[in-house]
């Protein structure tokens, strides 16, 4: 489709990996997608950038329809001049957001959605760099963004918010809601979470780190990828579920809890983390690892289709 | 096989749902199991309980060759008697155990290992409920044992270890060891770790129940479906793998470490975990949710044989 067919005009800035998985994502499905970035050098990259993400996509989502249209903007009023969602994707730097935002704002449409991308940064730390606060939200995908379907949105606006999930869901994306403003998300808070443990058990020498990922990738990951953690302890209650669970097991929970780790990234942790991760890698350079994760990520979501997750 | 062609004999001690499963598991891939309960009506009902992993087993492993025979034991010496791997799943209790390891040791030929299936407690509180404790390891599976890989291995004597891993190697599994005795082994003390976060989410009002399992089983769980842990911070390096990611990012995460929460299980939260799944669940028993899990999981099983995890 294209924008006179009535096409979802969006602007992705910012055409790093992050940008250019978004860009690649959108177009998939149709939209009429805008990108810029202040550096010529890395704009002229972004469709070869986008090469193999738009190859993945066809394999994922094969019945996304016709494939919308990819325009490389020099200037940034011609990328957000008319786009309803605008995902910014600048480096993680409040000023320099504060600032591109001051740039943005007087550009975008009256209803348009400005989404930050941002992992590092929140919503209240970003909304200061505009006149009307209501226009932004933060929307992080997890990587890699045109594969993994969660987007974790906080905003002010319903209305906003609402537009925004809709445009993500007719992306194939899954949105999940922030009540409340917090520093990680949820899915990095989670991810940080079990490292602290992970690494832990390294220092501790409780496992090594090749054992410890082949642990979590057999056994919660896995289960993970079909059921929520909440979910899991529900179903380990038995008939009595959550209630049952917690009534039975809360109190040793609650023990194993203070018996978990809390470990310091010194210098031998690092060097056994480096150490681990060379074995476990055997040989495999990153691109060939993250070739290997595309893979049996598109597998996995391929398999999603005919048996979803609870 | 029948034991006449050297079939493995395996003796199941404790017919519950674990005890089940681990025999569905053997004898789908050609063993010679012995199921043994104290509870003549619960070892009746062995067949019955098995029944459904036999037939998820077809789907997962079509080609494990022809099925192993099945024999309820009235007494342990039967079950035990020239079993090379005895796999215990009784109550977790100290005493209890302590009391079975000791009917059961001088039944075991000179090279046979027990494994005891325990979650909840270690080698090192069962250890001596023996006379000679080489002969015990414990074997922790991740339930459902029949489709979950991860099996995780600790004890002290090397030999009997490598054997015990062959047998659950030869079952499809995947033995992962531990270099030092740990309550709740790798994954439950991961589990753990990750849940702590997922209720003081729920408790800060951060999110909801249902958005921390959204957000998982699209995230992060998803990924760790495919790559573990310390190998996707590995990734999250970029070309400096993970020796760049501690450089640029390790005090970030130590002070994401800092900032987790430390929930308490309160009524007030215990009830936002009930009502919390109760609306993720939408009216769903436990029976349809674990059907719903486990559909799942043979669909992600079938995608791994295709492609398989990082």
């Amino acid at each position: 489709m294209n924008e006179r067919d009535g096409a979802t005009r969006i602007a992705i800035l910012g055409a790093g990996l992050i940008g250019a998985a978004w860009a690649a994502l959108f177009q998939h499905h149709g939209a009429d997608v805008r990108v810029w970035d202040p550096v010529a050098e890395a704009l002229g990259e972004t469709p070869a950038r986008m090469a193999s993400p738009l190859a993945q996509l066809a394999e994922v989502a094969p019945d996304a329809g016709p494939r919308g249209t990819l325009t490389l903007c020099g200037n940034l009023s011609e990328a957000v001049s008319g786009a309803i969602l605008i995902q910014e994707n600048a480096p993680e730097n409040i000023p320099l957001k504060h600032a591109l935002f001051a740039q943005v704002e007087p550009l975008m449409g009256p209803d348009a959605v400005l989404a930050s991308s941002t992992s590092a940064l929140t919503w209240s730390e970003l909304a200061p760099g505009l006149q009307d606060p209501a226009r932004l939200i933060t929307a992080h995908p997890f990587n890699p963004p045109h594969l993994v379907p969660l987007v974790e949105i906080y905003g002010t606006d319903p209305a906003r918010i609402a537009r925004a999930e809709a445009i993500y869901r007719a992306a194939g994306r899954m949105p999940v809601r922030l009540k409340k403003d917090a520093t990680g998300h949820i899915a990095n808070r989670l991810a940080s979470a079990l490292w602290r443990e992970a690494v832990f058990m390294v220092q501790d020498g409780i496992a090594d780190v090749e054992a410890v990922d082949a642990a979590l990738v057999n056994g919660p990951g896995l289960r993970w990828s079909v059921l929520g953690a909440h979910m899991a302890y529900h179903l380990g209650g038995g008939t009595g579920g959550m209630a049952g669970y917690l009534a039975h097991l809360g109190p040793s929970q609650e023990r194993r809890w203070a018996a978990l780790g809390n470990p310091a990234l010194t210098p031998d942790v690092q060097a056994a983390l480096v150490e681990g991760v060379a074995r476990e890698a055997a040989g495999r350079d990153i691109a060939t690892l993250e070739a290997a994760r595309d893979k049996a990520l598109i597998a996995a979501l391929i398999a999603r289709r005919k048996a979803p997750h609870v």
